[in-house]
């Protein structure tokens, strides 16, 4: 999938959740693959509402079984590291966090790519539900079969500084 | 209309939106009175997502030509005072700062209330807009005729210690 598909894609599946984007939010919806040109399966789609120095607010797409790879958001500037909550607004999505593995959990890590996935802590999310992932935390999430449209609300944020558990990775 | 009528609509609408709350957020959608006995023109519905120390967002509705009174978030603690963003997802509403005033502008303060209203420069958010308040601003909403639903993402949430122009209300 290219970038521009993925764009497009993401303004409909928002459209037909009923989320309205202005015309310069539509143009400016990010999509990331990482650098590993695997789009389909490795990325994400997202659109930053807003970005200051006291909070964040961005909302974000998957499609059907998309991974974000793992990775955690480091301590900035001598302050704590980035704290985010995801709400799950439509679909399904798989979080992965550190703490105790789940045991027959519902997603693998990308073909190939498992030994950058670490943690197997699993938190099940559906519409309504929400997980708070503390500061400096491992993640990783992956969609189910209809793809998912997850609310971040969270402290700042600087993207640039997350620090992937895959070196190839370039955000 | 009655706190419990209240929170029916408020569910009702933002199911009409498909917004998905859990059931135990359906039960805690908080309607605002602000202790004056007039809900359907003066008053608020609103389901905290998530406040924490770091930041806070909250969902709002507005019922058609109801306005949240005029107030401000002081300096806390030492710290600056609450900074938030409206996003106006659904309906419409009129947001009102300090500034130069607005000529011809679309509200009226609730009737035999002028004086609790003092700033009168008009932001008029349709879907997908959005206005950033800035900390200690004194600020005013009102829904246009079909109502809001309105998103704020902000830094922590203290509504207890809210400042009203009007020294009768009660938060």
């Amino acid at each position: 999938m290219r970038t521009e598909e993925a764009r497009a894609k993401t303004i409909e599946r928002l459209e037909r959740e009923g989320i309205v984007l202005r015309g310069d939010e539509k143009e400016r919806v990010e999509v990331a693959d990482f650098g590993l040109g695997r789009l389909g399966e490795i990325g994400l789609q997202l659109v930053v509402y807003v970005n200051n120095s006291r909070y964040c607010a961005k909302e974000m797409v998957l499609f059907p079984h998309q991974t974000c790879p793992e990775h955690c958001h480091p301590p900035v500037d001598g302050g704590e590291g980035k704290m985010e909550t995801f709400r799950c607004r439509h679909g399904k999505v798989y979080l992965y966090v550190e703490g105790e593995d789940t045991t027959g959990r519902n997603c693998d890590p990308p073909a190939g790519n498992e030994e950058y996935y670490t943690v197997g802590r699993e938190i099940a999310l559906s519409p309504g539900d929400q997980f708070t992932i503390p500061a400096s935390t491992k993640h990783w999430f992956q969609a189910g079969s209809s793809g998912a449209v997850i609310s971040e609300f969270s402290s700042p944020s600087r993207d640039e500084l997350d620090v992937f558990t895959n070196p190839a990775i370039e955000r």
